[in-house]
């Protein structure tokens, strides 16, 4: 993505979701998890226009259920538990989905039925309830506006992540400036062609609802939807953004404020996608592949992903080992056409492949690159135009480890 | 399967390709791999009715597209490399592939157009000529009609594999009795939905190619294309069956031959592709995941194969714990429609949900089912009257390790 308003875009440091004008937040520790925060709040102080995208897998989980009901109203309000994903659970699981929200609408005074609410963790267990009741009430009364709020919050939503995953812009206008800022969790379960994992933004930009829900589908599919660890598609994916209009700022369709918001929402969705694959399960490096001379941009998606989950592709990036055989066998896997003996690849600047057959390159200079935290990879299908970067993770020992005990 | 004519199928205890009249092989070191076999030659006394099965990878390697050239002609011979794939090597891999049919040809004394050719191994290089030139001599001098023949080759065919992978059986008819016996090789890049791996499979009936054809794409369609164990479908996949005839007993379609001989190919294929999953790459345990009440047998393939590619589940199985939430999740990610509020899980004797929700199963009991080395799993969608198994590999630390070295 080519950035037009860089000078418009001012990265916050050590932002976070509370730095957005008339958001509160906190992040508390009621039992779900071991010894970690694991329910967060977040609460806006006026009524906010929303939109939100969630898994496409046929299996969701009871708040996702419960969010797209409520997405196309004004939402104050986002309860969030990490430790138990509420999912595979039924018509007890959705009737604790409502619970949560109604049990935060009381707290923080606010119509129950303005409270969304995700859950993250392991499938098929009942919410042990008790829990989240105190866990709810002990959140709304630890809810700030300063960054402890912000960045609690932040952790509460984690699983196996090891960092939280945070972006904070102001963003300036002649008539005035705003905020948008992000959170997000995810480190398994973490796949291509949905809102992947649970990501939160807020602004204080005053936008209409459709404009939100455009800019914001664009954005999730520039990001979220072009990165992978594990090709698993998750049961209570969820991406939300919250606009409340705080800063009385407007966005306009095809102005330059609707031009900014769209890029730094954009840029906000990268950060936080980025930030997800980089601590995804057992990550050691990512591999950020480029396909180019694609027919089109859905094709060069398709043959990313194929490539971005093959295991093999990935443990041999794991041991640094310059197989491009199995990237390029990975691409004829898939239903997308395209013709091998036209097909080049590149490890960072070292050709390694033309026209479908193996050059003799460098093998040092190929393992220099293949030492770096990030792995330019390009496939050049020279078929087309059309060019496209996703994200993937290397496949570690640590993968397995982290994968094979989740439960225990 | 049931089994129809179990009297009539006798198991060989030790049997191997060599035990089909009329068949001569030999497995010799020729330095394309570290000191192990790595040629094989394995030829029909007469001319033999031909029929295979190769991968669908959009990239074929240059065997590959020689034997789809060939494979409806009759055939002498076939000639199998391992340590090099002969895949993606352009103009200068298809001449290599022709020149080892040539060389295999000539040493025989029989015309070189009725060789096929198979490779297996790395992707990328070039074979090294001067070493397969020596060693395609000196396995045509090896070639021997006793089972040293078939066991030679057997081993010779290998790769990853731990174990070599044999079957072969004598079908007794009324009118006389014929051997249908088969060797393969795969551990890893095996993936659903083509022919996978190298499997070669003799007999000495007498048979019409396209009867032999009918009942082969069958066969292979209910065992080879039922296995996982990475999801990634190789460049080089294909499964051969040669009938020379040799035994005088002819197969006629309808009859209790035809019957014979397609149960008797059933059970081959079965025995050899259920001896790749135990044997795959890092595999300690095969998953054997029956989908039953589906809509129509396509559907219960491709659910199957969502979950025995999950890399979730995978780990989930390695670490031998029960988290059936993984697997509901895991069946919902793919373009099958099915109402994940009906669907029943078991672990062996253990339902561990019901009607898509968890039930509180007996851990015990759990865990000793996920201990065995072959874990049986049964998910009903209680939408339709389809059945079918399919066998799939855990995804363990060995993997890993033996996937990041692979070119070292």
């Amino acid at each position: 993505m080519k950035m037009q308003n860089e000078e418009r875009i001012w990265p916050i440091p050590g932002g976070t979701i509370t730095d957005v004008q008339g958001i509160r937040a906190s992040g508390i520790y009621c039992g779900l998890k071991k010894e970690k925060r694991d329910l967060a709040l977040l609460c806006s102080d006026t009524e906010a226009v929303a939109a939100g995208v969630f898994t496409r897998n046929l299996v969701q989980a009871a708040p996702v259920v419960l969010c797209r009901e409520r997405i196309g109203h004004p939402v104050r309000a986002i309860v969030v538990n990490s430790g138990n994903a509420n999912a595979c659970t039924g018509k007890e699981g959705m009737r604790h989905a409502r619970e949560m929200a109604q049990l935060a609408g009381e707290a923080l005074g606010v119509d129950p039925s303005r409270v969304l609410v995700c859950s993250t963790g392991v499938i098929g267990q009942q919410l042990p309830m008790e829990k989240v009741r105190t866990g709810v009430a002990r959140a709304a009364a630890a809810l700030t506006a300063g960054r402890e709020g912000g960045r609690t919050a932040a952790e509460a939503i984690l699983t196996t992540d090891t960092v939280p995953k945070q972006a904070a812009y102001r963003l300036t206008l002649p008539g005035g400036s705003f905020h948008l800022a992000g959170m997000a969790k995810g480190s398994g379960m973490i796949a291509p062609h949905m809102a992947t994992m649970l990501a939160f933004l807020v602004t204080d930009a005053q936008i209409s609802r459709a404009l939100l829900e455009a800019y914001f589908r664009e954005a999730v599919d520039g990001s979220f939807n072009l990165i992978t660890v594990d090709g698993d598609t998750s049961t209570n994916d969820s991406a939300i953004i919250l606009a409340n209009g705080a800063s009385g700022v407007e966005i306009a369709a095809g102005e330059l404020s609707g031009e900014l918001f769209r890029e730094a929402l954009q840029r906000v969705c990268l950060d936080l996608a980025g930030a997800i694959v980089r601590d995804g399960e057992g990550t050691t490096k990512v591999i950020a592949l480029t396909i180019k001379g694609a027919p089109d941009r859905e094709a060069a998606r398709v043959l990313a992903m194929q490539v971005l989950n093959s295991s093999l592709v990935k443990t041999a990036f794991y041991g640094e080992d310059a197989n491009w055989g199995r990237l390029l066998s990975a691409l004829g896997t898939g239903g997308v056409h395209f013709d091998p003996s036209r097909v080049d690849i590149y490890l960072g600047p070292v050709q390694v492949a033309a026209a479908g057959v193996g050059l003799c390159f460098d093998e040092d200079a190929a393992r220099a690159v293949l030492s770096r935290k990030e792995v330019p990879v390009v496939v050049d299908l020279r078929a087309g135009e059309a060019e496209l970067t996703a994200w993937g993770s290397d496949l570690s020992h640590e993968y397995v480890s982290i994968n094979s005990s989740y439960r225990s």
